[in-house]
């Protein structure tokens, strides 16, 4: 079922990206063929079929808010370019290719990066539908990705070097880093879907929750799973000496945590009226992970 | 009278930036730290008041437009950031202080310059505006910052490294640089004031006249001015082998260039209904340099 639902969405996304983000002849198009490389790096654009699939939950129909998923993505992208940077993570790969910078060269990734971001904004405020359902969803994006949101996560994980964080510091991180993105895209697919407000909060706190099983998950399959099968290396976490949710809880009590909010996501999804077949897919691809 | 306006813009403009983007003791107040200390390390903030007194100018309060104006401001701060970048143009400094990645850190400075951004749609979204004007606003902010606009004027100019360019792209290049920026505060300022199309479309020519104009001068001056009464070392151009529009047009023939557009943009401004002194004051402030 849930190849299934990637398989419907995906050409759907993609081409749009391609009707949003053309190359051209224009004399800044090396700029665009950096933005457009990252952005079709693959990876399963969970964030845009989260937002689609809570529109329809709630009777919209997902076309209509498709343009603020690719603007969703375009900010999940330029985020990850810039992580990539030499001045951030220093990463020269990216889901197995050369991460931006080392396909173009570090000014182009940083502008890469930077156009992405205005061009969300663009593509956002250019969407088909009602003004003021517009400028509230923008309203949303800008601070889910701003300082209080995703980036401000980003910020709080730098200081984590100097000072270790305890567990209520380490979810804060974690619920701006990764949830706000994904709180982001269930916020705007419910608002467009014409879901009411307390049905826009219930899938703002899934939202929230299933950000932080997905880290918890993560931070346990780094000590318990076997690197072929996870398709990255293990024990990093521990080599860096950094502070995860094993360290603080435990194994035992990671697992436990991670199980809490998984279920507490899906009887939120048990809460809505509309058919919820897809978004339990979806979070049990997330978080039924091996552990 | 220059002066008397910009003293009467700066508190208005300054006050509402600290409203908007105030310290705190979140546990991401480095990054507002950093990004605060480049918006305010001064600056004429000429784009906020061009589209202030836009929007005055055609009948609107300048009230109005505040926020959008802080909105520019932020995204041209966030450029300035950017451009700074050791992997950009590498300044250690920026309006005689150290700039961002010297006074914080590189990652810091890019985290900056990104929030800022994010945060300018942030503010623009929440100004208090009809949504279809705010949702016209945004498009205009984001189309002038991007691809097409601001960023895809430095892409071009790296371009310039490898292939000197002809007048045409360079007059492009600096449309896109510098005149993108000045045509959103322009033409921001007048939809909000209350334009007609046609008024509306006059600012936009107005500002891009303006823009290249300003460019055209910098060339002639860093050929002709004493670098004490510039502020600024000359001769940067010559050295650097840059091609600008003394070296394509000859001294005599980028002077009656400039003179030429100036005389154009204050034109413009008389065929405008409302009051245009202030207009033009900065007009010749921007422009009526010795050259």
């Amino acid at each position: 079922m849930i190849n299934e639902l990637f398989a419907f969405y995906k050409p759907i996304i993609e081409n749009r990206i391609d009707e949003l983000l053309p190359e051209s002849d224009a004399p800044y198009n090396e700029v665009v063929k950096a933005s457009r490389y990252s952005l079709k790096l693959g990876g399963k654009r969970i964030r845009p079929i989260i937002m689609m699939e809570f529109c329809r939950l709630f009777g919209g129909d997902y076309k209509k808010v498709l343009d603020f998923a690719i603007a969703l993505e375009m900010i999940h992208t330029y985020s990850l370019i810039h992580d990539d940077l030499p001045c951030m993570d220093n990463d020269d790969f990216r889901r197995g290719k050369p991460s931006c910078h080392k396909a173009f060269s570090e000014d182009m990734a940083l502008l890469a990066g930077d156009a992405l971001l205005t061009e969300a904004f663009n593509v956002a405020a250019n969407a088909d539908l009602d003004a003021n359902v517009k400028v509230k969803a923008v309203a949303t994006l800008s601070q889910m990705s701003g300082f209080s949101g995703m980036l401000g996560g980003q910020v709080i994980d730098l200081s984590f070097i100097k000072n270790s964080p305890d567990l209520d510091a380490l979810c804060d991180m974690y619920a701006r880093k990764t949830g706000c993105l994904l709180r982001a895209a269930a916020g705007i697919g419910a608002t467009v879907g014409g879901a009411s407000e307390s049905d826009i909060k219930n899938a703002d706190v899934f939202a929230e929750k299933v950000g932080l099983a997905f880290q918890i998950i993560d931070d346990i399959l780094d000590v318990t799973a076997d690197p072929e099968l996870l398709g990255k290396p293990v024990g990093s976490d521990d080599k860096n000496q950094k502070t995860t949710f094993v360290s603080l809880l435990g194994l035992e009590g990671a697992k436990e945590e991670a199980k809490k909010l998984t279920d507490e996501a899906l009887l939120i999804l048990d809460g809505f009226n509309g058919n919820t077949e897809n978004m339990k897919a979806i979070t049990k691809y997330l978080l039924y992970r091996n552990f």
